[in-house]
């Protein structure tokens, strides 16, 4: 291995993200239970939202409005104003909330930072991600911030092009197969998984034993470092 | 002059942009008028948008939470669901709006691209300036597009250090005095003024006669091309 460059995905890799999305989303289905049962109120908000990543892409503001819509198209237009005016100051709790580092995720970063130039690749809203970033405290560890759209193959080749490397010297660390992982692989770079205890619908793909001579999956990410250091 | 980097603005700089925003803000007032009169609620979005800023950022979709807020406020909670429901419509109409090119800026651009790299600098939401960049087909004119969640002096300063020049040697050109003009000169950067008929309010400022030795005010991207050839 001659790695040069290890990106980190951010969301339920460096910090928690899901969870709190999980907590909206529950708190949403109470609001529509008057119309339908919580499981398939979750299951009308992720259509709703799917159509609308083409136009949102990801990120909090277009969860929001996801919401927004899917109360409406639920309750077929008699959902309470009140209802809209919850779903928006949730949402705006959700961008004013404070940053939670997973454990582990300092140190690695302390002792990785002088061997190798360390970058994030995160998808997501633009000055959201920035904000978590400038809470997390852990921009100065960073060489470079890349915001991305999407996470394929070819947004990865972007990337490694912008950093002047090649695929071989290219390591992602993310807790998304499909997102952080399957792409990096493809493209000839390298990818250390580890699963976060929840992933959104979205994320998932069936790979209950996917396995690739460059992919090793880790259950912490203090993982990391004996495997660099062997 | 030293100039090796040329950065553009993006939205009423190359392509048409806010008038898009005030044709909507027209129908949102014309769907408040039971409530208030238009020019009160053209104020009271604005208000709302402005407190959302920090949140929100710039963008579409900023704008549509800003909107049905607005909505939600003036109209005392009384607005009926309807309207929330032709917001979130006009909002993604917006995003699948072709893109406009303003007149002469495929010129400038194919007359430019060889003599300086040519760069993008704009603020908005990432996927919706992509979408756009995409759509106008000039993608191949720049080495670098930067969406940027602010254009402050702090802001340019890490994009003039991340395109490895110094500021005397960065020209941006753009239509807003306060987002594209200002920051640069104060860096020590050039900049040409370029003013676009309708300019939103926040971006507006008091600078009617503005001179600075770096700085010039043409009424046409075209003129650039005489005034960089001299």
């Amino acid at each position: 291995m001659n790695i040069k460059v290890i990106a980190f995905d951010a969301d339920d890799t460096l910090w928690i993200n899901e969870p709190y999305f999980r907590e909206v989303e529950n708190k949403f289905a109470d609001l529509l239970s008057d119309f339908l049962s919580p499981h398939s109120t979750a299951r009308e908000l992720l259509k709703v939202e799917l159509e609308n990543i083409p136009l949102y892409g990801y990120g909090i503001k277009g969860f929001m409005l996801s919401m927004v819509e899917a109360a409406m198209r639920i309750s077929e237009g008699k959902i309470s104003l009140h209802v809209i005016e919850k779903i928006i100051n949730e949402g705006k709790a959700m961008l004013e909330k404070p940053v939670e580092l997973l454990e582990g995720v300092e140190e690695v970063l302390t002792r990785l930072q002088h061997h190798f130039r360390l970058v994030v690749a995160t998808k997501g809203d633009l000055l959201d991600q920035e904000r978590k970033l400038n809470k997390s405290g852990l921009t100065p560890f960073f060489h470079h911030i890349e915001i991305m759209s999407e996470k394929k193959e070819a947004d990865y080749q972007k990337l490694i092009k912008h950093l002047d490397i090649e695929p071989h010297e290219f390591l992602m660390i993310g807790n998304s197969l499909k997102s952080d992982i399957l792409p990096v692989l493809n493209m000839g770079g390298s990818a250390i998984h580890i699963p976060y205890h929840i992933t959104w619908e979205h994320e998932k793909i069936e790979a209950t034993d996917f396995a690739h001579p460059h992919l090793k999956t880790f259950e912490h990410i203090k993982e990391v470092l004996a495997w660099l250091e062997k």
